[in-house]
């Protein structure tokens, strides 16, 4: 049967191991010859290809629930449930997700696009599964580098607690986005190197079926040496959790793995199955990468594993252009260090790393420590720099708030990747941080319009004795070294005038200068402000463009609700006899009574009806404003 | 010495254990008047005495660090840091904060009031201390609640993995805010009754001396019996992490406390020490309390325990007004079931858990989890009802966003404790989640005006297939159970009119009945506005106040920044001639190129110089509006 033919899951139920084993290979060339041509996530579709197989054999999709954290690695169960003739238009507009995505497959119960999901997804559906009286498997697949965030820590905190039937397919490939990291990492590691290894996944099986609990399993494997034993015994953190355990297995056996499925299938509670997968399995370029370069990536000549996306000569990632000064700042200001949650590579902090591997720290999938310990580095004198993308730091949210922003510490945050992202959708669209942000005191929030702001931005952010976010997006920009830094003044716009201006346009970013080329080409007289930063605006600035008279656009690229054009109201709607304004203002609130605090901000009844009374002797509105 | 008077933790030093002990006597005393008559945390702050008195006995404040988890049990250390004679001031304006502050004392080097913090910001202190060549200690208490935080354990790992020196002291009181929960607990609890607790306590000291590492200490405790020793092998968690671990120490008994804290003094890298104490010790009323009731606390005759805040019988608090109602509904709903992050008493659930015991999921301090595991609860046919604190709710942004609301999943989250909450101050006052929320495409966000909308709401969304946000604060209201539940249309608001009205408020929340009452009092024409609704607006009622023209007062009781005023003025902009704003709208963005994406958005520069050319051919704004 070709790959493309495959139109659900039960075509392979009858298909032989030797059969199955073919179909794997056949299904890595469609993989490779596929994402190729489109792009998309490969290495990590290639270790799971005979996992995913298993999968499908023994479970009942769509009446048995496959959830997969982030969710990139679904390529193969997305062909086994009929969608790999659609593979051509795959991150394409309106064609397939790189994601499950539940509106294009009953097969997808769940998306996600964020790590580390899918044991809290699992956890809820077993536990709805169970009050309605219904029976179907939940099955979690997560890797080692998703097990790093804390949320799937608090769900096998509660897994281990609710013992629902549930099964939690630990993929451990032994390499995740970046080069895994921390305590847990080195069990783990541990773990997969015992020679236990091809033992136990023979034994497995039939010892299980006597017992019930994992650990008596292992307990009965009385022919496997103690000191073995007790390295599975301490299977990595899952027996902390209060879970049982089966593995590791062979994630390319698929012999052994539908053994160990069905094994896990009979089981009650929760159960993990640790299967030791290979990343980039069968491509020897992905398979012997070792920085993540294979995980997610543009067309390429399969053949020579060479990009076929041609990058301008004279032009660097925005990343880039951060990483390459953030260097040259490290190297005068020693107490600058970097921080990345598992994107070393994304971020481009390789180079940094290389040169102050000191000064850089890699904590894994774990947003929320990043932004927290950085505002601890900056409590003990160091002036670190958290580089995050924008769609991730959301994860961060409380963190900047409540320990950064609260705190009003020198954290320097790079976001990365803020705007439309593009192939990778909706849950990486970066697009919501201006929003989130902007409402926090201390913060500033800034964007370069291009790579010398860039530059400047950053050192600034680095003079800066405060909490100091500049965003950027993907995507790539004209670069030259600036031979000196310019410090910018914090909320200064510029203004850059074409012809006679008879309209203002606000905007930020790249599109600033864009539009003063386009505008110039079309001889369209224009006054275009480069809204560098969100927080704090440049109030004086906007004085005098409402002063102008002129029509005023304001153009942004990242969500309506809330954004620059928000703030920019905000502060316009002084200018309108009409409209008063009363509530909490830019800062923080500290203790007290809840009746003097009010007092103090102005919200209480007496300073609300001093107001009123202002409107009541007041003349009505003489605006003629064209309400 | 009388507590009031010290001013230095070196007064301690010169102590005699025998003094000591007496001391913790007097500073028990102390709290138990003290906290009677402001009010305040009592019971963490009773079961840290000795602990605090021996962390300061050890070490050197301010030089070396001392990081209390959430804070509320920092009470001891501030008496010790010479501020007992200030107490009288407590959480009262510019008095005492009942947290950690650094504007406070230089020995309150972090401040917090969320929980799981002090992990993070201690590896960023000790990582600043050995890049800058300094020489200190860092000491993190944590308490078993707060280690079920997903960020602890992402701390843990990256300890574990980075090896810094510092000192963790687990405080496992055996009973954090709501009784503990999770898998973790179970294997603590286990530890706690090991018979090793006195042998061990008595020997670590000896034995510690001869070695590094925790782990070889243990294995030299050659003397003990081999099964309890494996006990300590496993010591909680900690060991999976790589950390090294002493403990569990007798958390009441000061020469046992400050052998064990010196041991840990000398020991290199992180390190446990593993500190077993009583909240509430000293007060019987407190130590015998199951719920929680004695955590936080009104003043109260210590005599007889009775609070002293007398409470109108005919009002209920905000929370219970939810939960009576959610009661009702789940009585004939089965598929609605109930989540708290360890808020059971406080968000007052614990009559639902007694009524649905099945249908009562208390996760522990896991707002991630417990946000996405509804997620998944949803998309398995349950209807969950999500309790959560407004500030407490920061920390699951990224998931209310990528797991809630972009899979349009029907979870119903409450936020409690919205708007300002007073004692507790900055770090708990509730005033954000208009701002953060209000972006977000799919999701509903309203408050109730007085009990009969709260519970109409509660019922509404419960009959709506979306995510529903109920907003409610802090407080007590009149309360009569609604005879009938009537649906509320999604997005309406309502209009009270008081005499002939010269001035529109548009408010929401309790004020819109206070200030009717009061314009009634005074005689003032008012339109009050009951803006119960922040997501969607009512825009047709706004479309006709618009129209009315007169004055529009908007009042907040939140953050001015991105909230209600902010939405209202980005609606009315619509009929500001002079300003046109381009972005993305109020949905989810799904893959596809940049290019084709931001064409389809409407932020390309085609459609920007469309908007030019058609401003470029319009006569300049005819508006007369007072700019």
């Amino acid at each position: 049967m070709r790959v493309e033919d495959i139109r659900s899951p039960e075509q392979i139920k009858s298909m032989s191991v030797k059969e199955l084993r073919e179909f794997a290979t056949d299904i890595r060339e469609f993989l490779i010859r596929s994402i190729s041509q489109t792009g998309g996530h490969l290495s990590s579709n290639l270790g799971i290809v005979e996992l995913t197989l298993a999968m499908h054999y023994v479970f009942d999709s769509p009446t048995d629930k496959m959830i997969f954290d982030v969710g990139h690695q679904s390529y193969v169960h997305k062909i086994l449930t009929g969608r790999a003739h659609k593979f051509a238009t795959l991150r394409k507009k309106n064609g397939l997700s790189g994601f499950q995505k539940r509106k294009e497959s009953e097969h997808d119960c769940w998306e996600a696009g964020h790590s580390s999901t899918s044991l809290s997804a699992g956890l809820g559906m077993a536990i709805a599964r169970d009050l309605k009286g219904e029976h179907y498997e939940v099955i979690s697949v997560i890797g080692d580098g998703a097990l790093t965030g804390g949320m799937a820590l608090e769900a096998l905190n509660d897994i281990g607690a609710l013992h629902k039937k549930m099964i939690i397919i630990f993929n451990d490939n032994a390499m995740s986005i970046s080069k895994n990291h921390g305590a847990v990492e080195k069990r783990i590691t541990n773990l997969r190197s015992s020679p236990l290894y091809r033992t136990v996944k023979k034994d497995v099986k039939t010892n299980l079926n006597h017992s019930k609990t994992g650990l008596n399993v292992l307990n009965s494997l009385t022919h496997i040496r103690d000191s073995l034993k007790e390295n599975l015994v301490k299977a990595p953190l899952f027996k902390e959790f209060g879970l049982d355990y089966l593995g590791p297995v062979d994630g390319h056996d698929i012999k052994a793995l539908i053994k160990v499925l069905e094994t896990a299938k009979e089981h009650d509670g929760p159960i993990v199955v640790h299967v030791v997968t290979k990343k980039g399995k069968g491509y020897p370029f992905a398979e012997q990468d070792k920085l993540g370069k294979w995980h997610g990536v543009s067309p390429f000549d399969p053949k020579t594993g060479q990009s076929l996306i041609k990058l301008c000569t004279d032009e660097l990632s925005w990343s880039e252009v951060i990483s390459k000064t953030l260097i040259r700042l490290a190297f005068k200001h020693p107490e600058i260090v970097a921080i990345t949650p598992a994107m070393a590579n994304g971020s481009k902090l390789l180079e940094f790393a290389r040169l102050f591997p000191d000064r850089f720290f890699d904590c894994g999938i774990a947003e929320e420590h990043a932004m927290t310990m950085a505002a601890g580095m900056a409590q003990g004198g160091l002036h670190p720099f958290l580089s995050i993308y924008s769609s991730f730091l959301q994860r961060a949210y409380d963190q900047i708030n409540h320990d950064v922003a609260r705190m009003d510490l020198p954290v320097v945050i790079g976001i990365d990747r803020a705007g439309l992202v593009g192939d990778d959708g909706a849950t990486h669209q970066g697009v919501f941080d201006i929003a989130f942000l902007r409402s926090i005191p201390n913060l500033i929030l800034s964007q370069p319009k291009d790579a010398k702001e860039a530059q400047n931005l950053l050192y600034t952010a680095f003079m800066t004795n405060a909490p100091f976010c500049i965003r950027y997006p993907r995507g790539t920009i004209p670069y030259q070294k600036n031979e000196e830094f310019e410090r910018i003044k914090i909320g200064s716009w510029t203004c850059h005038i074409v012809g006679m201006p008879e309209t203002i346009l606000i905007t930020y970013g790249p599109d600033v200068d864009r539009i003063i080329q386009k505008a110039k080409e079309n001889s369209i007289g224009l006054m275009v402000v480069n809204a560098r930063f969100f927080k704090p605006l440049d109030t004086k600035l906007l004085d005098t463009l409402i002063k102008e008279k002129l029509p005023i656009i304001i153009y942004e690229t990242d969500i309506k609700a809330g954004g620059l054009s928000s703030a920019i109201l905000e502060f316009m709607s002084k200018y309108d006899e009409r409209i008063k304004i009363i509530g909490i203002g830019d800062h923080f609130v500290d203790h007290g009574s809840i009746r003097i605090l009010r007092k103090e901000e102005g919200i209480d009844m007496e300073s609300v009806f001093k107001e009123l009374e202002h409107y009541e002797h007041a003349p009505r509105s003489s605006s003629d404003r064209s309400l």
